[in-house]
């Protein structure tokens, strides 16, 4: 039977960190390097506490997400041997839900509507795997879980990490 | 540990049959009776077997639902012992997240948006219970299921019926 994986993705197929950088850079005119950033949460990633929060309602942010490196083509690859779900805890950012469909439509077209979950609570997700960046989801998740690298995740070692998404396709077809 | 329930919302916390029904005689004059289409699929149900789909698609469709008699006292009840879930196959219709989201908000605001899922195939979920109307949701569910009685599963019974929101309760409650 072949095994399923949960993917998140904020900070794992889509590449917050650089938006919620070039938004920074954009509306208050400082450059925040990533490397000054690692180890904060994303609520003190700026020097104004209130930004990041403020972008994550703001209309457009998550349309116009970069698409991680990789991800695409990771993805197409795990679908070969893997059931691959799309699991974004989208409900903290209701305007997000529409944003979110739109955006996995034009990257991630291959993904069919029957795999894709928007949630509250990621504990209830029952698949085998999790890749995600946050430990509040990695930690209450039954099944196996991969943490994606990310900078408000440098500090926690009790998941498996992996830092890019050709590591990641090595790691869960080991698990095959 | 609490038990975790999962409960869909059209045709089991939402009214999708009366809506169906007021909306079918309205555009096309014909007013279908619930005994009339008992057994029958949703693109069975009217003459024209366009027409469900078509209503499904329709901003405001999902909106404007009325609330199946019972519900909101069930799930206040329900919560005082489980950890309830609201789970929505509503992928395939898109347009329905940000309606589904504010119908929630208005009718079971006691639910928090931790616990609100909106996904396509509800197999990954791994709640404890599911009630649900459908058989091919509660076919693929891995913990105990529950089938909420709806015109189109009345000849199933390979799952544990209940008739309204106090049967569902009563027995839900049997297995704390």
């Amino acid at each position: 039977m072949r095994k399923s994986i949960a993917i998140d993705m904020d900070g794992v197929i889509a590449d917050t960190e650089t938006q919620f950088i070039n938004w920074y850079e954009r509306d208050y005119g400082i450059k925040i390097h990533p490397q000054d950033i690692l180890g904060f949460k994303e609520d003190e990633m700026f020097p104004d506490k209130t930004a990041a929060r403020k972008f994550a309602f703001t209309p457009g942010f998550f349309r116009t997400l970069p698409v991680m490196p990789g991800a695409v083509e990771a993805l197409k690859k795990l679908m070969e041997n893997f059931d691959v779900y799309i699991a974004s805890a989208a409900m903290e950012f209701p305007q997000s839900l529409p944003e979110k469909h739109a955006w996995l439509q034009e990257h991630f077209p291959f993904i069919s509507w029957h795999n894709i979950i928007f949630c509250g609570d990621k504990s209830i997700i029952g698949t085998d795997f999790l890749v995600d960046d946050h430990v509040k989801n990695l930690d209450f998740f039954k099944g196996k879980s991969v943490m994606f690298h990310a900078f408000h995740n440098v500090n926690f070692n009790h998941h498996q990490r992996v830092k890019t998404w050709e590591d990641a396709v090595i790691l869960l077809e080991t698990h095959l």
